[in-house]
């Protein structure tokens, strides 16, 4: 066991339980036709993992006194939407990868074509899903969509890979900071971000939350890093050393691997410190972020 | 010229005017390290096209007693996605098309990396494009968003998408007739249907509107199909004869040249049927309607 961050945290299992049985829930068709596609998209769906942006969703509703349950469409169209993300990261064209989680990746099994569509097919499914099963004031569900969608798009997730495949503005330490901030952090601080919105949530609370979501995405991104060279192919479910493979610039090869394992901590300490302003019961939250600074894979 | 039927209609350019204006408008980020992707986004957005989709979209904003330009960012977001789903079809793994509307394909200028992103960029920054800036009732903005994303996803245009790359169920007429409800169908009945959602219109104009964009999808696609046979490269701005080449079951594949004209000019009665029904000012959408029968390219 090689650890990034010695120590170990207890995760909100139940959530993560909750995250997973709506999940397996979803259907996308009755068409038989279109099973197959229906097929790929949950086994990259389905693929298991710890659920981190839909769980932290349900811990900030519980942490703005709602049900967890409240927020389990959005909750899980964030998490559609991470998918469809790593279904394109890992195609030949982009970081051509063979193993996620464990598994062969979507275009192994089902084909490159099928792959783009399962990736195009939950994105759209998972708006599809929010803007259908989603409770709540009305202006609340569309400032959330908002936010969800500017996460994915250029401003976010998809301008964050595309600085990481053409390598552009990583070149420096301020670069590597935007390009994870884009790619990983945006999305991470939208599962906090769009259940503030959709709960209406206003005054001290949301800006603690907010700043709590900005640093956790960074522990998050940092400690990814630390996992890919210190980590076993085995527990990881992916081969260790991509990054070193495709040549990227990361927080190990910037800083060295004992200086990104202190900034992972300087930042969780400032999420955990925002989480103290936020008040309200953000025990899981706390769990979250203890996790996401000590998680072996 | 060798027009897929013959007849020459006036097409209110004056709407495609304003949505060309409104899309060379939009800028997706300041940021100045994605700038390639945004160019990549607008490679292909801004490649011409009649825009029949936003186009039809405002014309039924004005069939419903609004002013067309209430509507400009739906029918924007309409147009972004019709443009991104080309984009990814016209990838190498999938119709592995080098060119469209006379100009090199996305993938062909930027890479297959950077085409597929520009393709998921496009499709978020039209969601976000339409959540942001659209006026009206919160509940009319929520159908109209959730009506947009069912279309392009499993049971619209990603679905008949795949459909058309893996030759599944189009082993028939009815099959046939599926596929491009889904891959074209739905998308061009949806530019009628979220404008008619977001006016929170009722009654028997709706349903009037409603057959009338079903009937429209099915002629678009019964002369593309036409078209791919009959038509000049030149004129066509891509290669005709690419159904065949890919081995495409096509309406004239099934039917012959002669008989999907007849079916073509049928629907296209029915169009112009369901148009009476639904009162207003509908002359836009009967110039469109006569414009998609008879159009060379």
């Amino acid at each position: 066991m090689s650890a990034a961050i010695s120590g170990s945290a207890v995760y909100p299992v139940e959530l993560q339980r909750q995250v997973d049985a709506y999940l397996e829930g979803i259907r996308f068709s009755s068409e038989s036709a279109t099973a197959r596609l229906e097929e790929a998209m949950r086994h990259s769906l389905l693929a298991g993992g710890k659920r981190i942006r839909p769980v932290l969703a349900l811990a900030t509703s519980e942490a703005l006194g709602r049900a967890p349950e409240d927020v389990l469409p959005f909750a899980a169209a964030i998490e559609m939407i991470h998918t469809y993300s790593l279904i394109h990261d890992d195609l030949p064209a982009m970081d051509d990868d063979a193993l996620r989680r464990g598994k062969p990746t979507c275009h192994v099994v089902y084909g490159e074509d099928v792959a783009i569509l399962a990736g195009d097919g939950l994105f759209a499914e998972a708006l599809r899903l929010a803007l259908t099963e989603q409770q709540g004031p009305p202006m609340g569900i569309i400032a959330a969509a908002r936010a969800l969608t500017a996460a994915a798009g250029v401003d976010g997730m998809v301008g964050g890979q595309y600085l990481d495949v053409t390598a552009q503005g990583a070149s420096d330490a301020a670069g590597l900071r935007r390009l994870h901030e884009l790619k990983t952090g945006r999305l991470i601080a939208a599962s906090v971000e769009c259940v503030v919105l959709l709960c209406g949530a206003s005054g001290p609370a949301t800006i603690g939350l907010g700043r709590f979501a900005a640093e956790l995405g960074v522990v998050f991104q940092i400690v990814d890093d630390i996992l890919d060279v210190t980590g076993d192919d085995d527990e990881l479910g992916k081969p260790s050393g991509t990054d070193e493979r495709h040549g990227r610039r990361t927080y190990v090869s910037e800083y060295g691997l004992e200086r990104a394992r202190e900034l992972a901590r300087e930042s969780h300490a400032e999420a955990r410190a925002a989480l103290t302003g936020a008040g309200g019961s953000t025990e899981r939250l706390e769990q979250i972020a203890d996790y996401i600074l000590t998680r072996q894979t």
